[in-house]
């Protein structure tokens, strides 16, 4: 079977991202984790251009790589000075890495442009830069920055620069695509003609610009490519570099080509959401493959086919590559979908029984009103079992007072007060907070944390309000949304109302109460609140956000 | 020049997308952009499938589109029976469309699975569906869903399937990746084989699941297709359509095909954001071509280069899709935009002048609190004439208490305590409302109708809010949009808080102000009192939205 080469620069061309700023620690962690799914190389900075690179190089010594080769990034030397004597030549040397990763000008236009240097020169730089760091034991790679744009510029010189590179000891030609605006068609007659001049494997570096970097990448390695460079989710400068994870099950499950061991496949998506949550940049749902959207069906028409052969609407097997696949519930969808949901909750409903009837009922009378079920399964689930199986309510509303006062020059104040029922007592309670919903939040754990203890392992991940329009705006209502975890999972909830505190109180509610429910957080006896570890909250909830 | 129409489902497969939900307004108000960009064709819903669909079309007839057909879609006729007898067939003509889009199955895995019934009989359906459509005066597409998956699985059935949709009519075939998980070389030659067997222009549907939907339209046209579908923002099921904000640019940049008018081609970054907003989605800011990190440079290294020429790291000229370079580390763009502004206002303000610096760092500050001016020029205008013009508020807030109390079994209530200065006298009321902002609005105008009758004419015509994201979620803030008219103009407001009830003051309490300064409604005598024709608010005003 053809293979290639797996070479990873999220922690390089990565962190250029408009938003992504790593620490040393989280370089760390994830040249770990890629090392760990069995990428072959992993550029872990450029060591030469500022300090927590080199610091990152120093301490990843005491955690070696298992399987991975670790590559350091650097420049070809300046102009008119010796390669042993630049600073950036050095800094990768006592970065005491294997690989030097190096990259050089093949666009004639950027030697004059941006180097301000003759050809000659340029090509000398190439030569010499290379042939040092092999001469010093490294393994070189050599990237050619915008091959693709010098090739179409003058031929002739982009190929030379990079056979001085191969011929100076590079064992491989990364053909790169900086400005990411090629098309595939180019790409690959490009690659076809580089490989026509070299001796050594060439490689792929392509960028988003035309949203084509994955593309490229497959168009490159059909055309001889062995070594496919890109980032994790895609991360990198302005549009983005080739996504890995679109990359890799793209060449194994449908080229036949290998990259990483099969085996480590079903981790790609646990691989995605781990780096997005060091980057603390939200996952993308609906990226390919690995996006919780990915393998999501709202249509009836499809809910219906999938039901009887998964194949009718998935282009893989969700598993394949550690996702899974959901069934959203939506004013497009029938009665299939919520036959599929009932599985899933290994609930035992049929399609005519009263209960399948009401629940039918009651979710299309609540979408017409403005709920949204498909990203909210907590408000859901507890639909479904609060009409079907006995369920109890953990606490019941009796009031709820809140309070806003604003005045000149003072910051705002927000307070709630609520009085609820849970189980045979009532608790009557206050608290403050930035904001109303704040203070509700605030006031509901305070109020519940007394009978609930693990709720204070619940945090509010995400906050949203949709204002719903309607005929003369009469009716309109706001319907919000709130993202819940607990660390091992996380659930949506929904609230509707032309009140916004009403709607965020449902919202909320339906959160805790989910939580509860699946958590099996129901026992109430003191050895159960020893083993949380929760903290009380007092006023200083996890909903920060207004 | 070779060219393709432009086919836009965003209104259809769009708003399959998980988290999209489009009121009928928010689809007309599409409907109209796409149709002012030039688009030849824009489906608009499935009329058989859902009332909202049906009620769109209804709506749509009293804003007829200049450019653009009209498309409905929907299914082949039901087995068995009658294409005239078929509901969801009716429902096309019923819609008053000019072009009926047809889907039908090329897969005869999906005739057996999905359908259960004979290939015999599926080419009835479609020839049969496509031949009554076309009889009765339309144009009829026909999309052939699966298509690839289809070819590969048995050629001669799928090539049958859309010759008989060809020879009963159908001016076009659509090619649909429905799955999304075909490959560009497959693409390439699938579409090559379809066109050796058809009489009529072939088209392209891509959806995004192995993150080529962009590359395979581009094989796809590469191979002679004349029609292309896909959405604004590449918005759809699982991972989305083909996003046309990619596929049009690269067509019209980069492959000298004509696609929209070229001077549309500036109103792309515009169309892009339009779209995000309506469907209350936050704007991916790595989008190639229109999202803000397009054509942002951080590295040093690219953005000296990109000082002596900009080609040096960008594929194209920002400003040909309407989009900007943004050089992280300066500002200097920022204040080109504000002088355009300043001239727009007739405002005589000089960059170096301290009126200038002053107003360029309120707007950094502001902006950096997460304030966007972009869709709020009535917030705009007033900061800079408070800098500048001597400008006097028209009334100053002392302090606003709000309250919302809610109850088991009774409906949620909401009261709004206002004090303020109006001129030398102090004003203290209050009002109910529907909810807290509407509570609110009403006591504003409550306290102020004596002062100023007209803001009996200015009515809220939509209330957004937006939840900002930051690092940690601690410092989160909500933003709020209000959209204001009095018939005659329409305006936005901004404000940004901690607090929902804040933020939705500064909105209000801006457009109310703006009102009055462009009305020049600030007199107070009699006169203009009886020339206005507004009613005098009682807790009961224009803002019903919570």
């Amino acid at each position: 079977m053809p293979s290639v080469k797996i070479y990873d620069t999220t922690l390089r061309d990565g962190a250029q991202a408009e938003g992504i700023s790593f620490s040393v620690e989280d370089k760390i962690k994830i040249a770990l984790r890629l090392d760990k799914m069995g990428f072959h190389y992993i550029e872990g900075g450029w060591p030469g251009s500022n300090p927590k690179d080199l610091e990152f190089f120093k301490k990843i010594r005491h955690c070696p790589l298992r399987h991975a080769r670790l590559a350091a990034f650097g420049s070809t030397r300046k102009a008119g000075a010796a390669a042993e004597n630049d600073a950036s030549v050095k800094a990768i040397i006592d970065s005491g890495v294997q690989v030097a990763t190096i990259f050089g000008k093949s666009w004639d236009f950027h030697v004059f442009k941006a180097l301000g240097v003759t050809l000659e020169e340029n090509l000398a730089m190439i030569r010499e830069t290379v042939a040092y760091l092999k001469s010093r034991g490294l393994e070189v790679i050599y990237d050619a920055e915008h091959f693709f744009d010098g090739c179409k510029a003058n031929p002739a010189y982009a190929l030379e620069t990079i056979r001085a590179a191969a011929e100076s000891g590079a064992s491989a030609v990364v053909l790169c695509d900086t400005n990411g605006g090629t098309l595939p068609a180019e790409v690959k007659e490009l690659v076809e003609k580089a490989r026509s001049v070299l001796g050594v494997p060439v490689g792929i570096h392509a960028h988003n610009d035309g949203e084509l970097a994955v593309a490229n990448t497959l168009a490159a390695v059909q055309a001889g490519a062995e070594q496919v460079q890109g980032t994790v989710n895609g991360y990198g400068e302005r549009c983005g570099n080739a996504n890995l994870c679109s990359v890799i099950p793209n060449l194994t499950l449908k080229c036949g080509i290998e990259t990483i061991p099969r085996e480590k496949l079903v981790h790609l998506t646990d691989l995605s959401h781990f780096v997005s949550e060091v980057a603390n940049i939200s996952p993308n749902p609906h990226q390919p493959f690995v996006g919780a959207s990915a393998f999501a069906h709202k249509g009836g028409v499809h809910v219906s086919a999938l039901l009887k052969d998964s194949r009718t609407y998935e282009h893989i097997s969700p598993g394949e590559v550690g996702n899974r696949r959901r069934v959203l519930v939506s004013e497009l969808s029938g009665m299939s979908n919520l036959l599929y949901k009932y599985k899933e909750l290994n609930l035992d409903i049929e399609r005519q029984s009263p209960e399948g009837k009401r629940i039918l009922e009651d979710i299309k009378k609540l979408e017409s009103q403005g709920f949204q079920f498909e990203d909210a399964e907590g408000s859901f689930e507890l639909l479904v079992r609060k009409t079907n199986h006995g369920y109890r309510d953990p606490f019941i509303l009796e009031a709820l007072r809140l309070l806003v006062e604003i005045k000149e020059n003072t910051p705002a104040y927000s307070e709630a007060i609520i009085k609820m029922r849970v189980g045979d007592r009532v608790v009557h309670t206050a608290a403050e907070g930035n904001g109303p919903v704040n203070a509700l939040d605030n006031a509901l754990r305070k109020a519940l944390y007394d009978f609930y203890p693990c709720i204070g392992s619940m945090h509010l991940t995400d906050y949203k309000v949709r204002v719903l329009e309607e005929k003369d705006g009469t009716g309109a209502a706001v319907r919000v949304h709130i993202q819940t975890g607990d660390g091992k999972r996380s659930w949506g909830t929904v609230g509707v109302s032309r009140n916004i505190i009403e709607a965020s109180w449902q919202a909320l509610a339906d959160s805790i109460s989910y939580g509860l429910l699946k958590g099996d957080h129901l026992a109430r006896n003191g050895e159960e609140e020893k083993a949380v570890n929760g903290k009380k909250p007092a006023g200083n909830g996890s909903l920060q956000t207004n």
